[in-house]
C-alpha cells in the first residue's frame, strides 16, 4: 500500500505545507537526507493550543499538537520530495515541547508524533528521538518538532 | 562573486576562529556534511551581550547576537574547510535562545542569523531551521547557533 | 589497542543497552551516520540523579549523569553496529543540561560526556557539540545526551 492510500485509509489529509514564520525554508535535501524546519501545531494557519504543559495545555492537548506539528512536516516533505513513498528511513525527530516547572512528560507528549509516523510508516517509521523541555517557543506554541528522512 | 569579495563589500571581516569553551572541536567534517559546534556571540573572546531575551536583553541586541554567532560559525567554517566558496548548501541552523517567562520572539532574533546567511550566500545559504527558548545557556549568553553546512 | 580492550583498561563496562522510555528506536543508521536517541542518565532502569543543575544536583552530579548516558549510548552503539572500533569519527554530541534559574555551567557538565569520548576513542572521539539548558527535561533527568557517529 502506497503512503497515500494508507493516509486515505487513516482519514488523514495532510493540510497546504505552512509557510515558514520567519527568514527560512521548510526543508533541504543534502544528498539522500531531507532535513525539516522545527514544526509548529499550526492549523490553517493558527495554533490549535497556545502555552505549556504543566499549565495552559494538557498531555492529550499536548499529544495532539504533535501529530499536527507531524502532519505539517509530512506536508513539507510532500512538497519537497514530491511523493511520500520515497521515505526510506525516518531517521530523527526532534522534540521540544514548552515545560512548566516540574513537567516531565515530555515522552509522552512527543508519543503523539512518533507513534503516528510509525503507524504511517511502519518499519520505516522507527526513529532516534530526543525528547527536551523548552523554556519558551516560537508564538506561545506548546510543541515543536523537526525531522530528519532518509530517501531513496 | 566569491564569498570572501561579498564579505568585502559587505563590510564584514571575519573574527579569528573562537577557542572552545570546553573539551570539544569547533567543527566535524563527516562526508560532504560539516558540523558546526554551537556557537555563542563571543567578539574578542567576551560576550557581546549576558542575559535572556525578555528581561536583560533586547530583541535588537538578540538580533545582534544572533549575527555575531553567526560570523563565528563562519569563521569557524573558513578554518575547517579552508574556503568559504566550497559551501554548497546551508542545510540546518539550530537556534537557542536564552528566554525569560513570556519571551516568544525566538524566530525574530534568530533571523538576524537566517538573513545574514541568505544576504551572503544567496540560494545556497536558504536553510531548515529549528528556533527553541533555552532556559539558560553557557556563560549567560543570550543565543547559541549550531550550523550543518554541505560541502563540494 | 581495540576499544574493548580500551573499555577494559579504563574499567569501564558497558550496560545492557537502555529500552526506549517510549515510541521510538534507541538509533537509527542512515549510510554511514548513526543517530542515537536522547540517553539519559540511567543505571538499572533507574535515574542515578533527579532534578536541575544549580539547586537538587551539583556540578559533580551532572558531570558523572553525562558520563553515565554517554555509556549507556555507548551501549546503543555496540548493539546497533556491532563493534565500537567501527567508529570512524564521533561527529556530534548534543547536551541538554536540566538548569536552575540562573545555572550557566553547561559546559563544564557536558564536559564529563566529552573528555569520556575523547579518551575512549582518542582523535576519532573529537566531537561538535552544542550545551543548552533545558527547562525540563524527562522524568525529571538532569542531563540528557544525543550523538551522531560515523562509520565505516
Amino acid at each position: 500500500m502506497s503512503i497515500s492510500e494508507k493516509l486515505k485509509k487513516m482519514n488523514i489529509v495532510l493540510p497546504p505545507p505552512p509557510a515558514p514564520v520567519a527568514a527560512y525554508v521548510p526543508a533541504v535535501t543534502a544528498g539522500d537526507l531531507v532535513f525539516v524546519s522545527g514544526m509548529l501545531p499550526l492549523r490553517d494557519g493558527k495554533l490549535i493550543y497556545q502555552g505549556k504543559l504543566g499549565r495552559e495545555v494538557t498531555i492529550e492537548q499536548g499529544v495532539e499538537c504533535a501529530r499536527v506539528a507531524v502532519l505539517n512536516a509530512l506536508a513539507v516533505l510532500q512538497q519537497q520530495i514530491g511523493n511520500l513513498d520515497r521515505i526510506k528511513q525516518v531517521v530523527r525527530l526532534g522534540g521540544f515541547i514548552a515545560s512548566d516547572e516540574g513537567f516531565n512528560g515530555q515522552p509522552q507528549v512527543l508519543n503523539g508524533a512518533s507513534l503516528l509516523m510509525v503507524e504511517i510508516f511502519e518499519e520505516k517509521g522507527k526513529h532516534a528521538r530526543a525528547a527536551v523541555g523548552a523554556a519558551e517557543l516560537p508564538l506561545n506554541a506548546p510543541v515543536e518538532i523537526e525531522m530528519i528522512v532518509q530517501i531513496s
